[in-house]
């Protein structure tokens, strides 16, 4: 509706991560998202375990067994057909994450605090959050969570699930692909019901563009330093109607270091990079207007 | 310390079942149950999941995938040697099973709601409940369970177990296996605590002994029809004591109807069965005495 008031040559955000203390990080890629709910039901109502048990089936069990087949031992996403769109990493954006100033696979154990790296095969932490789409529970439940023991067969039990996306994956489909493989999956004994949320698309523009360039100068500018050229697992869906209303691209110019501790309790950010900041808004302008 | 004080010749307890109104049914065993509790911690604290996602295994899927080796398709428990020592049903007992005034399948159906029966292959409902052990999820929870989505990859997840014991299962035996097998099925990627409960024992007597007999002769004068010999996949630990301690065996002449509701909502008791009850107590002591 307002199109023309908002024409405009680009968008500019920073709301994306700098690889590390001082260098200047332009993202050009986002991940999509996209979400769903199952509920798995038993009995009628929660049961005694010495009255019915073994007789009938237990919807945790039953949602254990399914979500199960979500991945194999690997960590490789199971549903038929969710890589199908999947594009490879470019041989140029390998190298370029491979030249990044810091030890990918050392940052993420040391922020997570995880015993070990787990992910897909082949490829290492930075390309796995960047480049390759997930399938994560979020959140389970059902049944008895408090103290001690209650000896009872629940009626239902939950999960929440989200999926990243990664180009040219669409919401919608792998929405369908993973309903298909649910169903397909449920054991017997109980029933399902599937609530889908709804889904944020991914983004990728070319670093490498006119545009591109722009922002890779003015960056190298404001921080006096080489670029590393990344891409983002989270999502910022915005992106994507900025160029499918206004026709134009965002140039994401991160500032939030690897240990902001983004949505987390201790969020933080660097007061030199507000300094930074108002750098990079002048070298922006100066490099677009050129 | 009170031995001497507490000689007797039997025990008497009447917390059991009674497999249909107007039915009596002398219980001849009892289940035995132990329980633990499944902690599993991947990251130190929740991660955004488009930030880590991939990068780091999910506390949730790794409990699921875990929970998911405890049984077979079929509803057999796939712990190694779990049923090592299980009494197989006895001859007689499949007959005097087979020939309740009651179709155990439907009441079971009945009861509980579910959408279909489920449990181990070879078996009916009564026997399933009554004679075979079990692996029950009693409750699961990790992340995030309120409305809506939140994209975390939580720190920890963790479920509660009970094991269902039936003749000669020991409990303790039952949780070193269950620990074993849990400890060799975890997914990588994430760290594992398990708490283990208390075990209270199974029981069974002989319902063709003389004072078994007994039992029988007096439940049949009490209700005027003819007994149906049952057990019980529920647990009542001091009897094993009163054999252990007091060595004496007990009666167990159960009056709660199979749609009672123990332990749930809506509990009923019939007010006939107080009347049944009173006549059931004089004729145990007749009985006895003779």
């Amino acid at each position: 509706q307002n199109r023309d008031e908002l024409k405009s040559d680009a968008a500019v955000i920073s709301d994306t991560g700098m690889i590390a203390r001082g260098t200047p990080t332009p993202s050009y890629g986002l991940g999509g998202v996209t979400a769903l709910e199952i509920k798995v039901t038993g009995p009628k109502m929660d049961l005694h375990s010495g009255v019915f048990g073994g007789a009938v089936a237990n919807p945790i069990t039953a949602l254990a067994q399914l979500l199960a087949t979500l991945h194999d031992r690997q960590g490789r996403v199971a549903i038929a057909g969710f890589y199908d769109r999947v594009k490879p990493l470019e041989d140029w954006e390998r190298e370029a994450w491979r030249k990044l100033p810091v030890d990918g696979d050392k940052l993420i154990l040391e922020e997570t605090g995880a015993p070990e790296l787990f992910g897909e095969a082949g490829y290492n932490s930075m390309e796995r959050i960047w480049a390759r789409p997930t399938a994560e529970i979020n959140g389970i439940g059902g049944g008895y969570q408090g103290k001690g023991t209650k000896t009872v067969i629940a009626s239902h039990a939950m999960a929440k699930l989200t999926f990243r996306l990664v180009p040219e994956q669409e919401g919608d489909e792998i929405l369908k692909l993973a309903k298909e493989h649910l169903r397909q999956n449920l054991p017997k004994g109980v029933t399902m019901e599937i609530t889908t949320g709804h889904s944020g698309p991914w983004y990728l523009t070319d670093p490498h563009s006119k545009l591109g360039e722009a922002a890779q100068r003015a960056l190298r500018k404001a921080f006096d330093r080489d670029v590393a050229l990344i891409r983002e697992g989270g999502s910022i869906p915005i992106v994507s109607q900025f160029r499918g209303i206004l026709g134009i691209e965002t140039l994401l110019m991160g500032l939030a270091l690897p240990d902001c501790r983004a949505h987390s309790p201790n969020e933080n950010f660097p007061l030199e990079n507000f300094d930074g900041g108002i750098r990079l808004n002048k070298a922006i302008l100066q490099e677009l207007a050129r």
